[in-house]
């Protein structure tokens, strides 16, 4: 059954490339997963949308009569139906899920903080408050990856879509440049070819939809 | 297998109650499983404990051979074990992931920004600005804890504990009182005896550790 994954039809130009349906774009395109992508207004986000995505966010997707919201989520359960994005192993899958995990809920909190207070708000005691625990969290992450070509399991998986994902998004802010490790780290997973199929589907998807 | 869960020496009194080894004690009595606390320094982090849980944070889990950090990881890992946690029927499976990811990702930043604006910075400009972030948050959860008694799956899942989780910090920073469907909601989940039984001995850790 090919995979439904529903996006925003507008973002402003600093999010194109960065709107989370990317993760899923990209875990369909390592497992060979076939998917199309339905478009729902970000202006005027109607009832039955909310009444499914009650925070208003995308992606989501439906797969038969499964329908889903939340990147991570979704990523936890095609990972459960492909071992491309979570091993079968119970120490692998259990060390998978827990990177999955620790980019969803350490990494990605401080990374949308100082975004939030840097972009969004541009705020510069914020911003100003943030950078030292964002640049505490690269520097905590780098021994970890200075070992590792992938951050779980000796092999990729959708902890790497997480974990990287959030790394990219302090690459655009140019806040990963004190951390070779992790550039090095970004470069690596962002060359992939499922990563890059999915990066120009999502930037065609924005030009196409403006 | 006894699990063994880690968690710190000391933390300050507005944390008491409410560090993250609660949420796997809660699920431990939950699942009627059996597990018992060790104890790390908090102060001094020392190489061995930072070599595996590179953010300096807790809870950490042993279970046999497979050590795991992430308390949002340590729940999908038990929920793969236990019914009580996670429901194994796929729907449901997937309904409990992706509450307990909203949780994680959608709730929890928004609350732990506030947290730290307002209580570690004092920065009333950036608390001004989180506000009303945290507070669209809760008023676009209501809806849905309105019709329900637990948030997926009709019963109740690990998605409750780390929504509670969530809610509850807002409660303690008296954020709550404006939702009284979340107000309900929290009491309902923390009258619960395993929810109680977590609470008492979380309490008790900390006051016989000091």
């Amino acid at each position: 059954m090919t995979l439904v994954i529903t996006t925003f039809d507008w973002v402003p130009d600093i999010s194109k490339g960065y709107v989370r349906d990317i993760r899923v774009r990209w875990a369909c395109e390592e497992a060979g997963l076939p998917y199309h992508v339905e478009t729902t207004s970000v202006r005027e986000k109607t009832l039955p949308y909310m009444l499914r995505q009650p925070f208003g966010q995308v992606p989501m997707v439906d797969d038969g009569d499964i329908s889903l919201f939340e990147s991570g989520a979704i990523l936890l359960y095609l990972g459960d139906r492909h071992e491309a994005l979570i091993p079968r192993d119970p120490r692998q899958r259990a060390e998978t899920q827990q990177w999955m995990i620790a980019g969803l809920n350490t990494l990605e909190p401080v990374i949308m903080a100082y975004f939030m207070a840097k972009i969004s708000d541009q705020n510069e005691t914020a911003t100003g408050l943030l950078q030292p625990r964002l640049q505490e969290r690269l520097r905590q992450l780098t021994p970890v990856l200075a070992k590792r070509e992938f951050i779980a399991s000796g092999c990729f998986t959708a902890a790497d879509i997480l974990i990287c994902e959030a790394l990219r998004l302090v690459a655009h802010m140019d806040e990963l440049d004190p951390h070779p490790v992790l550039t090095d780290y970004v470069q690596r997973m962002t060359a992939r070819p499922a990563f890059q199929q999915a990066l120009a589907a999502q930037l065609d998807h924005f030009t196409e939809a403006a």
